[in-house]
């Protein structure tokens, strides 16, 4: 277990923001997300926050995603990472692929884990149920589209080194999020075919906003400082893709969310 | 012939600008290019300012590229539109694509006129030559490419529905510039063929920086206002994949050129 005791007032910045795990359950597992808010950002009377859900990557809730959670709700959203594997934590390696393999063949699953953690971050009182993003990092991208291809009400959609490709793809005819995926050219496990699949997805779908940004000499994993550590070929940190796509996410946040 | 005569003050927010048109000659052609400063910019003291060199559409010098010439310049850059049919004209059509026939078997002649128009803008007392761009405009696109392979000294190229293929792929090992090629995923001019050849030739080329942004519903000449009057298939104006490619071009010169 990785959940960690409510905290006020964090750093960060000029933003106060405070942080909890919070608990919750989808089909009889206990996930553990976590949620940031900043209480220094000044909301209009009666006035509510857009809420960005971020799903983590395949490897569980880590460090990475936290912060992020912490610098979304930093830039005046409210923030909540929801988990996929229980607990709030990284599992074993082979535990966390085998569980990856049965999701991919299960887009109901991927949809109501999506869902739970959708729910969670609608509840919160300072969040505007009409300005809600979803982000994800390699599976959880792929849990975002899958969000965003079973009607939830997004407006916007960003992955990064995401998994592309659904068991469902006519479902994209349900799409109504700006959608942007972020993809290193270079990345193993979205290869052209995949990226190619998916431009052809989507035009036939006929999704009215979508883009990829594709980086050259980018791998996977390439917004995880942490993953270079595991020596697997193809999947590297990149510090250029990593800036660059979030500010594209920030960008297209401010067009369609409009926080401030 | 569209030569204007030099203004001085031409209102631009808070700009105030100076343009004008400048006759240089290439292959004995004279080229009318457009030249926008803004007078108003703080220039540290012998400090100088970055230059952006911008490449028209095949269609010919218009109302666009010039006063995409002074938006830069009101942004902080120094700006020059080049010329590459003489006259700074439009051409009816059948001329304009002969000569773009020719010159797409004809690098070197891509070339001289491509360097041609960078000596106009680095013969500017007001240009920093160590911190150039070239942006360009369907052909014009073209043209910046080949000038990044022809090791022309920019630290940054932008392609907006550009034509991404070269005569010369294996001069792509040249290139130093950080690229930025936006495109339509339905542009005819563009198939996915070239966009995967484009990646083939930049990952082979070892590239350092490259990126390519790919619009979803989006076809060719998505930057030009006039283009819809034409009414041919697969060319349309598209008002948020200019906005969007407009804002990764100011990012990419805010990270690499750093005019402020």
């Amino acid at each position: 277990m990785s959940a960690r005791e409510p905290s006020i007032g964090a750093a960060y910045g000029l933003a106060v923001l405070r942080t909890r795990d919070v608990e919750y359950e989808v089909d009889g597992v206990v996930m553990v997300g976590y949620l940031a808010i900043d209480d220094s950002s000044t909301v209009p009377v009666g006035g509510r926050r857009p809420g960005v859900l971020l799903s983590h990557e395949g490897g569980g809730m880590d460090g990475n995603v936290r912060s992020r959670t912490e610098r979304l709700a930093a830039s005046g959203y409210v923030a909540f990472a929801l988990d996929y594997f229980g607990g709030g934590r990284q599992p074993p390696f082979e535990e966390a692929q085998a569980r990856l393999r049965v999701l991919l063949d299960d887009p109901d699953g991927i949809r109501r884990l999506g869902r739970a953690g959708l729910e969670v971050l609608t509840a919160q009182e300072e969040v505007d149920a009409d300005r809600l993003a979803a982000i994800g990092f390699c599976f959880g991208g792929t849990m975002s589209l899958e969000l965003a291809r079973d009607r939830a009400p997004l407006r916007v959609v960003v992955g990064f080194h995401p998994g592309l490709n659904s068991a469902r793809p006519d479902d994209s005819a349900n799409i109504t999020a700006s959608v942007l995926m972020c993809c290193g050219a270079d990345d193993p496990i979205i290869p052209v075919e995949s990226r190619r699949a998916f431009e052809e997805e989507m035009r036939s779908a006929g999704v009215a906003d979508w883009r990829l940004e594709l980086y050259g000499g980018v791998g996977h994993s390439f917004t995880n400082p942490s993953i270079d550590a595991r020596g697997w070929p193809g999947f590297a940190y990149d510090e250029r893709a990593d800036r660059r796509s979030w500010q594209s996410m920030l960008d297209l946040f401010r067009e369609r969310l409009d926080p401030t």
